[in-house]
């Protein structure tokens, strides 16, 4: 039996989609993050790196929404969350998630959550830096209404994560960020993500 | 033809690796970051996140250092970068490389390379994070003289990186960090590290 330990609204929601979409038999676990439960040995025997996600397989832990993601699309493979038989069109994939994980994940976190919480012109440096990174996704990586283009895929429910934290900090305007409001609405719409909001305790924004 | 755009020393020489290690046919082509090169609207039109690395393929454009060395081991399998038919394997694999990618990395670069460069206390706490995350791969996440284990992976060259950044800002101590100085040493004595090292007109540290 799968595992997800997550905490509600932050970013291991992609990896609970993925599980939700893929229609994988699992269990959840919520860490209280505001509690700092991440940081009980209990926890840290879980994941040392001390954050959420992590999956609990039989076999031992996986970390990481991007791993966790390619492992559910492989394992669920009638799921279609990803082009599992095409090296290229799988490494797009990869390569728009790692970009997530990597770049905007830090910028965004950076500007709604650093802890003690940025003010005054250290965060609009932020919060600017961030909103690059919204335009980059933007202008240049979704390939049309999904992320990989015709089809949906793993890298949606991932990208909603920060389209959901930006929209929630009145940051996602629709001029600017058209195409990916629309996403964000049309990831919004699929019922695993509803199941998966609604198991959180979260509504759509 | 497979090209790689790379910034020597930069975080790209974990794709050059690969590419070395996998045997592929490849061409490089340098992008010179001092320069701002990463900028142009040439490079802008490979990779519009300006950011080296950049794989060109006959496709298209792969960016990140993880999908790219995801890619190089699926395309060219008798390299054994990663385990391809276990999914678990490559989960904990692209794990590894993910926390490289989304954590590892960002620390260690914004203590040693923030421009302006950070000074006084804000260097001194952004080292001290960096380290805690060195401490994390020296006693949780290295599973052998590899970072998978016994064998080597598309993943050593890529931890590579950041132990030679570490060496060569004297931060890593072998008292402290005897497993990734010694993962560092193995790494370097590879013949295909080698020849990368010296294509990019660097020693060994
Ligand atoms: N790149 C990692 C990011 C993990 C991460 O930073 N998780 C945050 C929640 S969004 C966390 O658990 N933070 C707790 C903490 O830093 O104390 C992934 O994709 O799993
Ligand atoms: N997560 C990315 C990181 C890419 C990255 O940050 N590259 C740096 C070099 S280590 C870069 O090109 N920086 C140029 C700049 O920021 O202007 C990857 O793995 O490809």
């Amino acid at each position: 039996m799968l595992k997800l330990y997550y905490s509600p609204g932050a970013c291991a929601i992609a990896s609970h989609i993925g599980l939700e979409e893929a229609g994988a038999t699992y269990e959840v676990e919520k860490i209280d993050l505001r509690a700092g439960q991440q940081r009980t040995p209990e926890y840290l025997a879980i994941n040392p790196a001390g954050v959420t996600p992590a999956l609990a397989t039989p076999r031992g832990v996986i970390t990481q929404n991007a791993a966790i993601l390619a492992y559910v699309a492989q394992t669920h493979p009638d799921a279609r969350l990803a082009d599992l038989d095409d090296p290229f069109a799988f490494a797009r994939l990869q390569a728009f998630n790692g970009w997530l994980a990597s770049s905007l994940h830090p910028a965004i976190g950076k500007a709604l959550f650093s802890r003690p919480p940025l003010e005054g012109p250290a965060k609009d440096e932020a919060i600017q830096i961030a909103l690059q990174k919204y335009d980059l996704a933007e202008n240049h990586l979704l390939a049309g209404a999904w992320v990989m283009g015709a089809d949906h895929s793993m890298a949606d429910g991932y990208l909603m994560v920060f389209t959901r934290w930006a929209r929630q900090a009145g940051l996602l305007d629709l001029a600017r960020f058209p195409k990916l409001n629309a996403h964000l609405d049309l990831v919004q719409s699929r019922p695993a993500v509803q199941r998966v909001l609604n198991a959180e305790g979260l509504a759509a924004v």
